[in-house]
C-alpha cells in the first residue's frame, strides 16, 4: 500500500488528517487538525513535510480557517480573514516556496470569486476555498503518478535501485516523485531492490523512504550514507554476500536551473560522481514547477546553512565534542552532465542541456 | 596536548591508566585498572579501542596478572599462570591480531627468560613481563612519531586536511597514526584545519577524533560523510562561506595488501573516488605491520559484515522501520591506484605497486 501523507475528510467543515511523520517510523499516529492553529503547528513542527505537502496543507488550512467565521459574517469578512490566515500560516516556515504559491492561488481564487459574483453568501466563498485546495491537491495526485509513469521503464526488472532522503509520498499529496517511479515500476510487477541512504544529518532515508518502501511492499535495504560508493562497486559483492550492485541512481530535486543543474539533499553530488564512476545512471525526478529558469546553473543556486545542532546532537544525546566546528549545507548541486534524465510529468529530459530544458517546459504539462 | 590513551603508573605492583572512551566525548574519565578482570572487561566493551592500544593494554594486563601471585610460588606457577592470562585476555575481542600478537611477544619472552635463567625468582619473571610490555608500548609510540614525521610534509601551511573514523593517539599507545601527521605538522607550526567525517555508524570522527584534534589546539570541523564530496568542491565555496576546498586527505588503514591496495573503514573507498575525481591527493599512514604480504590485492582481503542495530538504532532510539534489511560492511577496499603514497614509519611509499610495497618492507624498520 503506498500511504497518503494526507486526506481532508468531509466538506467544508471537515479536517485534514496529516501521518505525523515527526513519529516514524517508530509510531504510526494519524494527526486530525481541526483548526488552522493546529495545523500551524504540525507545518512549524514538521509533523507535516517535503515542499508539495506542505503546500497543500496549508490551502487546506485555509478552509479550515474559514470555519470559525460565523454565518452573519459577510463576503468581505471572509476575505479578510482569508488574508490574515494566508499571511499566518506563510509563516510557519521561513522558506517555503510552495507554501507560499499555494496560499497565493486559493486567495486569488476567492477574491476572483468575490470580484465576479458579489452577492454570494459566505458558505458558497468557502466551498471556493475547499475546492481550489481540492484541485491543488489533486493536481499534486496526477503530477505525482504521471512522473512515475515517466520513468518506470528506468527500473529493469531484477534491478537495484539507490536513492538519497524522501523524495515519496510523505513529501507529497500523491505517491512522490522519485519513489513515484519505483512504485509505478513495482504496479507493473517488476522486482528490484531498493537500498536507501540514512540521510545524515536528518536521517529522513531511514525514517521515512525505508518506511513508506517497506508499507508498498518494496523489498527494501537501509545504509548508511558513506557505504554508498561501496556499495555501486562489484568488489563489494565478495564473501558469499550476494549483494546486487547498483544499476540506477534515483533522486528528487529542490530546485532544477536552466541548465538542468540540481539542487537536492546534501550528498547527492557524492552520489553522482560515485555513480558516473562507476558507469551507474543517475536520474532525478522532479515536477516541472522545480525548474527555475531564472537561475542559469548551479552556480547560482543559493545553499542554506542549517544549524549546526542538527549535526551535534542525536536526539538529546551530544555526539561531537563541545566548541568543535560544523559544516552543514541543506543541499549540494549536482552537475547536469552528470544525470542521465530528469523526469518530470511532462516526459523525459535525457542528458540535459539547456535547449532540452526549455523545449520541454514549453510543452504542455 | 596530544592525549594518551594508555599509561602504565609505577612498578610491577603498579597499574594501567586508560582514557574511557566509552564516555567520549560527553565526559574525560581516566579509569583506573587495577586487575586483569577490570582491564578484560576495559578491552571488551571497548573503553579501549584500536588495534596497537589494544595490543599494548593486553602485554600491561599480563603485568596484571602476575600480581595476584603469591611470593612463595615458583617460576613454573608463573609461566602457568601467564599461559592462563593470555588465553583470558585473547578472549576479550574476537578478532585482534595486535592482540594475540601482544599477548604472544610477552609469553615468548618470558618462557625464554625463565629457559635461560631457570633459578631466578618469581619478582625477575615479573620484571620481564613488565619489561616486554613496557617495550612494546615504546615501540609504538617511536613508530606513531616516526609515521608523523616521515608524513608531516604532505601538510602544506594553509591546508585543509579531511581525514575519516579514528587513527589517532587514542588508537594507540602513542599519538596515532594518521592524526600523528597532522600533530606533527602542528608542532612545525604549520596552520591548517581538518575536516573530520562523522564516521558513520560507530561516529568515531565526530566523537574521538574530533576531540583529539581539538586538545591538540588543531582547528577542527565535523562533516557529516555525505558531505565530504561537496567539500572537495570548489563550487561549495559560494555565499560567504569561506570553507577551504580539501587540500589533502589522509586516513589509517586496517589491512593493506602486498599490491597497496588498503582495506579501512567503511567509507574510506569512496573518499578515495571522490579525491581523485575531484584532484585531492589521499594518504594512507599506518605502521608497516598493517601489510600483509600473503594478501596480494584487496580482493582477497575479508570484509567483517557487523551487526545491523549498529544502523537501526542510535543509542536507544530505533531510526529505521522494524524488518528492513541493513547494508554493514565494516570495512571497504581503497585501490592502490587511488593512494598516492602510504606513509609508515620506514618512510614513505609514493604510488604504491608491488615492487615498491615488496623493496620498502626490506628495509631496516
Amino acid at each position: 500500500m503506498i500511504v497518503q501523507a494526507l486526506k481532508w475528510v468531509g466538506g467544508v467543515d471537515g479536517f485534514l488528517e496529516l501521518i505525523d511523520q515527526r513519529k516514524l517510523p517508530g509510531e504510526f499516529v494519524r494527526l486530525q487538525c481541526r483548526d488552522i492553529e493546529q495545523l500551524f503547528e504540525a507545518i512549524r513542527t514538521l509533523a507535516v513535510r517535503g515542499a508539495p505537502a506542505i503546500g497543500v496543507s496549508a490551502a487546506y488550512g485555509l478552509a479550515l480557517g474559514m470555519q470559525k467565521l460565523s454565518a452573519d459574517d459577510d463576503l468581505e469578512a471572509g476575505l479578510t480573514c482569508l488574508a490574515n490566515r494566508c499571511e499566518y500560516l506563510a509563516s510557519a516556515r521561513p522558506t517555503g516556496a510552495n507554501l507560499f504559491w499555494a496560499l497565493d492561488r486559493v486567495k486569488s481564487k476567492a477574491e476572483d470569486f468575490v470580484a465576479g459574483r458579489p452577492n454570494a453568501n459566505l458558505q458558497a466563498l468557502r466551498e471556493v476555498v475547499l475546492g481550489e485546495a481540492n484541485a491543488i491537491c489533486q493536481e499534486d495526485v496526477e503530477m505525482c503518478r504521471r512522473i512515475g509513469e515517466n520513468g518506470e521503464r528506468f527500473i529493469k526488472d531484477g534491478a537495484a535501485v539507490l536513492t538519497h532522503c524522501n523524495a515519496g509520498a510523505l513529501a507529497t499529496a500523491g505517491q512522490g516523485t522519485a519513489l513515484s517511479v519505483m512504485f509505478e515500476a513495482h504496479k507493473k510487477g517488476k522486482k528490484f531492490k531498493v537500498y536507501v541512504d540514512e540521510t545524515r544529518p536528518l536521517l529522513q532515508g531511514a525514517r521515512l523512504t525505508a518506511w513508506e518502501l517497506q508499507q508498498a511492499g518494496i523489498d527494501v535495504v537501509v545504509i548508511c550514507d558513506n557505504m554508498a560508493g561501496w556499495l555501486m562497486n562489484p568488489a563489494s559483492r565478495r564473501g558469499g554476500m550476494k549483494q546486487g550492485q547498483i544499476s540506477v541512481v534515483i533522486t528528487g530535486a529542490d530546485r532544477i536551473a536552466a541548465n538542468g543543474d540540481a539542487a537536492n539533499k546534501i550528498g547527492t553530488y557524492s552520489l553522482s560522481v560515485l555513480a558516473r564512476e562507476h558507469g551507474v545512471p543517475f536520474y532525478i525526478a522532479a515536477p516541472s514547477s522545480t525548474f527555475d529558469l531564472n537561475i542559469k546553473s548551479g552556480a547560482e543556486i543559493p545553499i542554506e546553512q542549517r544549524g549546526a545542532d542538527e549535526v551535534k546532537f542525536f536526539g538529546d544525546k551530544r555526539i561531537t565534542p563541545e566548541g568543535v566546528g560544523i559544516w552543514n549545507p541543506a543541499f549540494d548541486v549536482t552537475e547536469a552532465q552528470d544525470i542521465a534524465a530528469i523526469i518530470t510529468e511532462r516526459g523525459v529530459i535525457e542528458k540535459p542541456t539547456p535547449e532540452k530544458v526549455a523545449e520541454h517546459l514549453r510543452r504542455e504539462g
